[in-house]
């Protein structure tokens, strides 16, 4: 059973406090077990990888070949129907314009004392994109994780999805084939990250991996962290949204379910001013869990991680959605302005009655890559400048460094390193 | 003794492979003890970092409190020098001037289709702050790391640094009141970065956590990335520089040297087009590093680390640059401009005779906490973005969910998420 929690209620905090803290990372003991195949490919490469992929997707690569080539993806896109294809083609386009919005500006000046000073935008020369095989192999995440990258100028963008049993889910190949995509290779797990990150002679080594997976292979990320660049730590998925007592209770109760059904952890909370509404959300949520194919995990999720609070006035939601930093914000209310403008701590925020958070997840625009767990505190949903990097730089003339020169060798020399101050003081007295 | 590589010789590819491929990072077994570190502060918290900083720096947190107050931090103050404390300040306004223009630009638009998607930027609330103590124990870190994040408009800096045995760094208290800390706290190591992760009693949880530490305060760090965010996961420094000879050898070696007498792990290379000039600084390298009291860090960096690579020409550097993607790129050359064009991946380049890289560690500007490791491919130095997210949204009225929400229910439906097309067919049939 869901919980419900009242914000004028004694102990309130408390309970909000245990919501807040709710573990929800699947902590599986898949940390050894990755380091060992990280380990194996990092030695053996293409090797370990074909072992590991005949082990657990049953697919003999000698024999298949590591790459899914441009007849087998031409063949799959046959079989993608047209109002799909044209359904692809409408998220690639919004999502690529929204994109094409966040390239960042460079800035190149020169200040009173002389010094030019200033930053530029580069892009990652090589990118890896994990596709996860099976259930959650979403063409919409092929879109979200490639599309940013071609905008951000990468050179190269290379995709791993397994293949299990020689399954491949034809959207997928279609969309990479609409994003961009170079090359594919049917490979998945853990294997297939430590060859994206290690390179083989059959897989290039790339610079940073992004996309979806599962425990392993979410594991095998944050262990090459460093060593590659890679999107982010991800966790279940989540939704709040706060609405008013005029919604129609079976919008909002399918917004939640909609999170709802991605995971038993996903965490779906509604936050409303209104004691009816409550009730009729409930009621709502359970007639729509019982039409749902995706019902058991959708009825997981609700009886274990949802939760309805009340609030005497909507704007009390604030610091409650700041606590929580969710994925997803829904303002479902009648003037959501002043809600969106007080929230600090959300991951993306949509914005009104009309506004569903699924329609974000595919044809919005913005990435439908989050941060998850809170994460919205202090990091960012992906984006363009996650495939850029910025150098920044510096030009003194003589004159510059006659000016500036003399405090950097007075701080150098404070801090005991003299050849920092050597390397000014040689040029001020030359 | 430092390598030589000629790029017009035989074997050369395979021997700068071993260059770029060199492992520097010191592999230290500590991550069983940090992972028990950060357990047992997680589970006792003030009294698990009190016991742990008793045993390590042998101060009693009982006695002289946890926080270092304003008086200590007064009294710190006035024992540095007014050329000292000028110094600090020439610093922190160039740095801050330099972070202003990094404030990054929020969007908002409506498209034809009548959907309203963007984005904006938000600071993170709380930023944790790791200051060394002992040898390297820096105020321009201070700076570097305090400032962005006071333009980025944090609401809370906290800053952690451990005294062993009492000592306190003058400069870094001033460098701390200069860049607006908050708080500051007598701890360190592993212990210091759990309580800002977790939070104790006595010290309130951050969101994010940046600064350099020893091997233990980075496994801490890389192991609570995702709990909260961190800046990088950094190693030891490196100064590739390309340079003419045309130079005079002893400014080159000062700068080969800057970086050598931070680490014995540094790595330090030349790349120039005249093999006299090869054999010059090679000479005056030796000559300086006997004049240093750093001389014996130096010494082992250099010989071990050491390289100088000969080119036919100075544009052939290039590729070589980008495969190094060193932290620190210097451009002493006649006409850098070519070069500084070409280069692709880099964390922060100098350009021209007159601006070595100590410059940039003090006065010029920039970020100093910049990508080691050949990090600069795919990640970027310290700014004030790292000290923000960015929050998107979006928003429909029925017309444009009406324009765009059937392609984001066929997509859904045909990714079996049958509740997120649920959420848009309800409102489409409204």
């Amino acid at each position: 059973m869901h919980r419900r929690l009242d914000a004028r209620a004694p102990g309130f905090a408390a309970e909000f406090d245990r919501l807040v803290e709710a573990a929800r990372d699947t902590d599986a003991q898949v940390s050894d077990v990755v380091a060992q195949v990280i380990a194996e490919v990092a030695k053996n490469g293409d090797t370990a990888v074909a072992t590991l992929t005949q082990r657990f997707d049953r697919i003999d690569l000698a024999e298949r070949g590591f790459e899914i080539g441009a007849a087998e993806i031409d063949a799959a896109c046959a079989n993608v129907s047209p109002e799909l294809m044209a359904a692809l083609e409408l998220a690639a386009t919004r999502i690529r314009a929204f994109h094409e919005k966040q390239r960042p500006a460079d800035h190149d000046g020169t200040d009173a004392a002389g010094v030019r000073a200033g930053y530029r935008w580069t892009p990652v020369d090589s990118v890896g994109l994990y596709v996860p095989g099976g259930l959650a192999s979403y063409p919409s995440s092929v879109l979200m994780n490639a599309i940013p990258a071609k905008v951000a100028g990468a050179r190269r963008l290379v995709m791993v999805t397994p293949t299990p049993d020689g399954r491949l889910n034809p959207l997928v190949l279609a969309a990479a084939k609409l994003a961009g995509v170079d090359v594919i290779y049917r490979i998945g797990g853990a294997q297939a990250v430590a060859a994206l990150a290690f390179g083989t002679a059959t897989i290039p080594a790339v610079d940073k991996i992004v996309g979806p997976g599962n425990a392993y292979v979410a594991e095998a990320k944050r262990q090459l962290y460093g060593r590659v660049g890679i999107d982010m730590v991800a966790g279940p998925s989540e939704i709040l949204v706060v609405a008013d007592g005029a919604n129609d209770p079976a919008w909002i109760a399918a917004d939640l379910l909609s999170q709802a059904e991605h995971d038993p952890a996903a965490q779906v909370i509604l936050i409303t001013d209104d004691a009816a509404f409550v009730d009729a959300v409930a009621v709502a949520v359970d007639a729509l869990i019982e039409k749902l194919p995706t019902g058991a995990t959708a009825r997981q999720s609700w009886d274990s991680q949802g939760a309805i609070i009340l609030v005497e006035q909507l704007l009390d939601a604030v610091p409650l959605v700041d606590r929580l930093a969710p994925e997803h914000l829904e303002l479902a209310v009648a003037d959501p302005q002043p809600l969106f403008d007080a929230v600090r701590h959300a991951g993306s925020i949509f914005i009104g009655r009309h506004t569903p958070e699924a329609v974000g997840d595919y044809v919005g625009g913005p990435n439908h890559v989050l941060p998850t767990g809170r994460r919205a505190r202090f990091a960012s949903g992906l984006s363009v400048t996650d495939f850029m990097k910025r150098t920044t730089f510096l030009e003194c003339s003589a004159a510059a460094l006659a000016a500036i020169g003399p405090a950097a060798q007075t701080l150098a020399e404070a801090e005991g390193l003299i050849a920092h101050a050597e390397s000014v003081r040689v040029r001020l007295n030359s």
